[in-house]
């Protein structure tokens, strides 16, 4: 493990929700990390468990600050950092996602040395990753690909993790972004990792495992995605996966941040994924499709569902709106 | 540019020609860059022009001592260094690909702060690559895709240059790798830059140009090649090329590096690639086919260029025998 668990979650000064969305995040999917949260005045995010001081968290065993909120441009406020000295002088370590590095604050930094303990920015890579070999490993695999960037494919991964657990398969989700790093305390961040190591990254997130055993990798970027499709390609081959799910967002009118690029269609995303998957795994199937419905109502968002599932021929979901049973008892 | 010209090419005590390799490239590609050689006892390398103390380049005109040799491990050998220390004294930079940086050299590195000279690794990124937008660009682009890695595309963009230049059309041979950059001075080392900034990178590489004017981008890995094919796709994302040469290499057995891993068909590649590619230039083309026929003699050479270029409908050379001509005519 990257981080320690549990954790203590810092809500700061939180806008509203959304700039919490990363403790939101943990709370969601690893309520069992989370021994309270640290909320300062005019936070107006809420993760509805006990707000505690630095002392109480230490006293219920908090080994980590996780900073799970963000604020404009990714900074570290200065009304936070004396709450994360006293963090660093109780004994925590602190971990965060942000643009700005817990690292680059000097006053931080020093306290962090002389305590003997670590700050954690999850964006830098934390280890020297090894050039892929293309091995096959042992274990099962399956990877959320998407239509676009931000379509659902970490929440996509979690639920298939969740559903998996519930049906007693054995499954480990793998993180490859900040976010889902911070949730689960592992992973890679895929999008910082010097080029020629990419792939080599992906494969040392997924080792040899039980036969019955399915990682769960978070996608990346998309195939179609002018941008970062060089990321979702290190990955397909990295990861080798056995399953792949297709992730999509129905009504969003271009690319992400890219005006000019309409989205694919999911024949074009599975026909085009599939046909890289199996030059390292050629035994690779499209096992089903996550729709984030979330922009339609019950009736649309269920006749959408259906419509692709007779089109396409696969089990389509909404994890969020139905859970991602479907799609794990396709991978089981 | 990068590198200042003219150079000296320095081939150290290169234990054969194939150490040497990079200064051939350069002495070949851009023999109008090269003042003359520096060679110590026990060279058995030769580049053909003059020999040169590090007093006659510096009256030639010299800027920069380029480090066209390499040994066993990429390191810098001690021999070397005082003759790099009279090369910046005397007021020239150094350029070097080599594993080991001239930066980490401490004598290296005081002694150019001191003269206000530069030490260049173009291992290194030295800039800061900007996230890939997607807009099209002015100009037209070639980028030369392989089978496999190391199965020509340098020599492929380098020769279509040289013959394009020969035809009075205006194009540019784009670096992406280190030999190509220490050869013409300017570039990108893709595979050391962050996952985030690939395409970029190669966009920022490419800029907006004349209308008749052609990019030569140099190749890296392989869609194909699961260690490196996600900087083969950022390349072709950020390239966003009118024009595709195969490369391919007729002799191997299996993928570079990754023995149990089959080489790909010509129509695989011209496939898949071609359908990346268009995802952000409708317009691409497969124009031609370039073949390293090093391993057979003239009549196989000869035959397989023949039976290639029927069954694929398009011109098939290799360009370090018959030159590049017909690839450049299908281009213009």
């Amino acid at each position: 493990m990257l981080l320690k668990t549990p954790y203590l979650l810092f809500l700061g000064d939180a806008v509203d929700p959304l700039a919490a969305k990363v403790a939101q995040g943990i709370k969601d999917w690893r309520p069992e990390y989370c021994v309270g949260q640290y909320r300062q005045d005019g936070c107006n995010a809420d993760m509805h468990i006990d707000d505690l001081t630095i002392a109480q968290a230490i006293e219920r065993g908090a080994k980590t600050l996780v900073v799970g909120v963000a604020n404009r441009g990714g900074v570290i406020s200065e009304s936070w950092i004396s709450v994360f000295e006293e963090a660093l002088n109780a004994g925590m370590d602190i971990a965060s996602g942000l643009h700005n590095l817990l690292i680059d604050e000097p006053r931080l930094k020093t306290l962090a040395e002389k305590n003997g303990r670590a700050l954690i920015d999850v964006r830098v890579p934390q280890h020297d990753y090894p050039i892929a070999n293309g091995i096959k490993r042992t274990g099962k695999r399956c990877l959320a690909v998407g239509t676009d960037c931000s379509v659902g494919k970490m929440y996509t991964a979690l639920a298939l993790e969740q559903s998996l657990k519930k049906m007693g398969v054995k499954s480990t989700f793998r993180a490859t972004g900040q976010t889902g790093i911070l949730i689960t305390g592992n992973g890679v961040p895929l999008d910082a990792v010097v080029a020629d190591f990419m792939a080599g990254s992906v494969e040392w997130l997924t080792p040899d495992n039980d036969a019955d055993h399915w990682d769960l990798i978070e996608g990346q970027g998309s195939l179609f995605h002018a941008s970062y499709s060089g990321v979702t390609l290190a990955l397909i081959h990295g990861g080798a996966p056995d399953a792949l799910v297709l992730c999509h967002e129905p009504t969003r009118e271009h690319m992400r941040g890219l005006p000019g690029y309409s989205l694919p269609t999911l024949e074009q995303l599975r026909d085009t994924a599939l046909n890289l998957a199996q030059v390292v795994n050629p035994d690779c199937k499209v096992t089903g499709i996550s729709v984030n419905t979330a922009a339609l109502n019950d009736k649309e968002a269920t006749d959408l569902l259906a419509d692709i599932e007779s089109r396409m021929g696969l089990p389509t979901v909404d994890p969020f709106r139905h859970s991602a049973d479907r799609l794990a008892e396709a991978l089981a």
